[in-house]
């Protein structure tokens, strides 16, 4: 099967989630809209998936994974759907429905974490909304990231050695969970540094996924693209405390 | 199988997509919290279960719900678990996929009418943060509403007579879209009846599911609790357009 992602070509955003599962699997996949518009990729190939008035099920957002026929959106959904497919999830369905909802509220953390930087309005500028903006951080980095990644740390260390979020192997879970660190960190550099010492079994997860060859291959590839200030998590430095 | 409902006592809320659920299949289930404290229940009973530290699957917030010796959380990942075991959902896995995608985007949409009235910080009053919230809800009744709605439309006009969300029968999604019109016509009574014309299908549908013959008895006991402003759908006038 070789699966095809569509997803914004110059953020990590939400199809981040996305690509690090199956780049973790090693999996056959076209990243649609990297491609050249000659090859039938661009924005363009992204927007006519979404807008396409014959399907049956569109999609209200991207990201968008198709598999054969079947057209997938929702980051977690997708996710839930590629689990068993690229074996990065345990078979049983207690973890699964578990493993999915640890993802459910990363993508929750997700969307505070967007909305940090646009509390008004997506549609608007961050500069409209910049006195919000440091509001709304102010808490995001005071009460609802400890309140996550405590919530995190401990689901961890209650599960055996403390290594892996669900089951005994890496999971989808786990390579979600290191991008939220490292998007965190990105974002909140001071917020996190001063904070680290709360999450060291996070800390220690994130090293070890991004130590693991595929992942590591990938991060080093032009494939990654880098943080900036289109995506999900934004540096701002007025955002981040003690700035 | 008995199912246990963990979720506050005094609101709607996301406890109440699984309400409508466990109530259309007519299902046994208790509300936990809302049994008296002399027999296990209150806000306490909750709030245990949330803090229990022997649990190998903690949950970051309610609804939870509790089938046998499982505990599940987040609402649309209870949804999963509940549909094909309430007959809520079809058989097919393409169908239960599409159903999960479009449950999750009404979660989206729910998210987004909480931070309408809460839009820098959900631990802090309305009051606080009533100047941001007239700003963030005029954009939602502006923008995102009519987006959210005219897709939803827009699916259910595309499956076969346009009569279910999902497949031939009613699902887990048309009850939770009923609630969801239900929560924004509380919500923004203004802002509804002016757009409503756009919207046929789903008001239709909202009206198809209060009829059905469960729901309807639902609706008209105690069980049901009333909208007020301490749940997700709130009514304040000042955030209502044209106010």
């Amino acid at each position: 099967m070789r699966y095809e992602l569509y997803y914004w070509p110059s953020i990590q955003g939400r199809g981040e989630f996305v690509r690090l599962a199956l780049e973790d699997a090693g999996a056959q996949y076209t990243d649609v809209a990297r491609l050249s518009k000659r090859d039938g990729g661009g924005t363009q190939a992204m927007m006519q998936l979404l807008e396409a008035t014959e399907l049956a099920h569109p999609a209200f957002a991207p990201p968008i994974l198709k598999a054969g026929s079947q057209l997938i959106a929702q980051t977690a959904n997708i996710l839930l759907f590629l689990g068993p497919r690229l074996d990065l999830v345990p078979k049983n369905e207690a973890a699964r429905f578990w493993a999915h909802q640890l993802q459910l509220t990363i993508m929750d953390l997700v969307a505070e974490a967007h909305d940090s930087h646009h509390p008004i309005a997506a549609s608007r500028y961050f500069e409209e909304q910049k006195t919000e903006a440091r509001r709304r951080a102010g808490d995001f980095t005071a009460t609802r990231v400890p309140k996550f990644l405590g919530y995190f740390e401990r689901a961890l260390a209650r599960n055996g050695a403390g290594r892996h979020m669900v089951g005994r192997a890496c999971s989808y879970v786990d390579l979600s969970m290191f991008q939220v660190v490292a998007g965190l960190r990105y974002a909140f550099p001071a917020a996190m540094l001063r904070t680290q010492a709360e999450y060291p079994r996070l800390a220690a997860l994130h090293d070890r996924v991004a130590e693991r060859p595929r992942i590591a291959a990938y991060l080093a590839s032009k494939r990654r693209l880098p943080f900036n200030e289109q995506g999900i998590f934004r540096h701002y430095a007025e955002l981040d405390e003690g700035r």
